[in-house]
């Protein structure tokens, strides 16, 4: 082999969301592949084995690296860590930051910290929850609930989680495996909820017999799980792993239709309300999807990249789009829209009906889970799904 | 010459912004034509001579056509009048509806006529202004603020113009000549005012001189001179062409930081506060570009198309991009998001300092004009320019 021909050649890029391998010329810069893919950097890692990779880092002939999508974020700029100058492995326009691995997992951790000792929306010196008490996190299997699980024993915390298997298919199979193992590797309490066992129907079968939009059965479903396994489990906290970029699209489909009652429910903080009830919190919403998926990769967590195959027709999909949009141009913009909300103007909004009378919360008459009418929506849901499905019990398994 | 080479050939396709001429294979129809162009139909109005076309016209070999970008709305569906079943030339996907020429203007002119009888954010029975009141419109030769003018006389209103020239090279000259030909053509009122003239500087020279960006300074020097006619000339009422995409795109600006200030004073009527001060009206508020240019072609007004050389960095082009993305998966978006704020939440923001108290107007210690502090924005502004300025009252005419 001459010089000549060792100097170039092919790298292998494993794209995933489908998954697929296509060759770029070598040698070239992460930046320079990037270009060439037409991939925009902020929302994407490339990852080679387990290491994170900036922009700057040149490839040579024969490597093998993944570009992972993140969906949102941004990365360009210094690629020393702010804390200790060494090389670092992920950047924050928001931030105007870098960090190494270990510092970008102390960033995260800090971040986490904030968020549960000074909640935005609550009374001065109130934490999120306490050291102490039973945390419950449900965790889907993807980045952002299993980093948070992790952040939060990493700080001492006692966390249990819960997985509710939906009955997707593989994919639900897959996810179920990816939360087993985190638990199983570190000894920790998983509780398993599958919908079909325990309430007669899946997501999808759900969502065929009533024709409500998948996501819709969906989040009805998971929500109520949630919550009856923190009540009859007698946990005092329950966590979900919510991230900046979720909560900055949900805000945005609730501010451009002015929807009053989700916009008073919008808090990374709920204070339980009722007996059947937990306080339901939020400790990852100062952190971007990139930041969370790049937790995962320097922590050597492993989750479920893929997304869920019914998620078409989603439009958290399109806000967030929008939102990334205008990110790139003013990177802290979702920061500054969702933090602004929660300090400044969310308090101007209250749930109430047509009439201006404050919801307040009964107990359902079928299952006595809160709910501000009859019937839960749930219990409602529930019987619409199961006089029309062929068989009560018959939601897919995998 | 065949009856096959006849039966295929090439449209010239005039693109605009910048101006250039294409070729496309014929015949195809107007949709085929975009989609080979790579162009969103909800984005153009293709044009033939005075014509519209809808995406269902077949264009014939050596047909020539006009793609005129409007950057915002949405088109297709039902290609025949909803008030009187001839041939659309229009669609909109918001109302569902698509309308011939004579229906389009109608339709135009009920939604003005509604803004002015029914304004969302003013106390029941009060309208934006009266048949016998003094009318002046600030037009920029743009197709909002023609458009508007045109509607206006038309439903009888006594209504004349006010032209700023900001000294932007040959834009600002091309954008008065269509002005001045409108008014001419119609025997109308024109007021003609050149910034460099009359205060001693343009947008490009001011910008220069205070490193402040052109928009701000055009921004404001305009804004302070329709107030400055308007009080001199002794009209009723102020009025300018800020369209739905307009007041959407500055809802979401200011929603996506919180300005209380600026959301406490986004109306499209906003009463006089101050001796020297008139009441100020957005007619258009109901109508997006799409259909503000439509309207404009189908009555034969002449407007300029170009856009201002120096708005690069404006940030309102990526919040209409963002609303645009939102508005093609969620026709009427942008009219709930707007609507919505004007309707149930904008009494909820006040125009106040930090300590929380109400900002009152009081007259500006030069100029007499109203402001919130000792001297206005306007005289500071022009103060600071004339200071660096080589020779003062030399700003770019052309």
């Amino acid at each position: 082999m001459t010089t000549e021909s060792a100097a170039s050649g092919t790298v292998q890029v494993r794209l995933r969301n489908p998954d697929r391998t296509v060759e770029a010329p070598a040698p070239c810069t992460v930046g320079e592949l990037l270009d060439g893919l037409d991939i925009l950097p902020h929302t994407v890692l490339v990852i080679d084995g387990a290491q994170l990779l900036t922009a700057d880092r040149l490839l040579l002939p024969d490597a093998e690296v993944e570009v992972r999508p993140v969906i949102s974020g941004g990365a360009e700029g210094a690629p020393r860590c702010v804390v200790c100058r060494a090389p670092a492995v992920h950047e924050e326009p928001r931030h105007r930051a870098a960090w190494c691995s270990a510092h970008l997992a102390d960033h995260v951790h800090n971040q986490v910290r904030k968020a549960i000792d000074r909640p935005p929306d609550r009374p001065s010196g109130e934490r999120m929850f306490h050291y102490g008490q039973r945390l419950l996190v449900a965790v889907s299997g993807g980045k952002d609930s299993l980093a948070l699980w992790d952040a939060l024993l990493a700080m001492g915390y006692d966390v249990d989680g819960l997985y509710v298997g939906l009955g997707i298919g593989g994919y639900s199979s897959r996810s179920q495996r990816v939360c087993e193992a985190f638990a199983t590797a570190r000894g920790l309490t998983l509780h398993v909820v599958d919908l079909a066992e325990r309430y007669g129907y899946s997501t999808p079968s759900g969502s065929d017999a009533t024709g409500r939009s998948t996501c819709g059965v969906c989040g009805l479903s998971k929500r109520y799980v949630f919550d009856q396994v923190a009540v009859e489990q007698d946990y005092d906290v329950l966590l979900t792993g919510h991230n900046l970029d979720d909560e900055a699209a949900t805000l945005l489909g609730n501010v451009l239709r002015w929807n009053e009652g989700f916009l008073a429910r919008q808090r990374p903080v709920l204070a339980a309300r009722a007996v059947n009830q937990r306080r339901k919190c939020k400790p990852m919403f100062r952190l971007s999807e990139r930041e969370s998926a790049a937790y995962c990769v320097v922590r050597g967590i492993e989750y479920v990249v893929e997304e869920c195959p019914l998620v078409d027709g989603n439009t958290g999909h399109e806000l967030k789009a929008a939102l990334d949009l205008l990110e790139a141009a003013s990177p802290g913009l979702k920061a500054q829209f969702v933090f602004g909300f929660l300090e400044r103007v969310a308090d101007r909004f209250v749930d109430q009906d047509d009439a201006g009378v404050r919801r307040e919360l009964r107990a359902c008459t079928s299952c006595e889970m809160p709910t501000t009418t009859d019937t839960c929506a749930f219990c409602r849901q529930r019987e619409a799904i199961l006089a029309v499905l062929p068989l009560a019990g018959s939601g897919v398994r995998t």
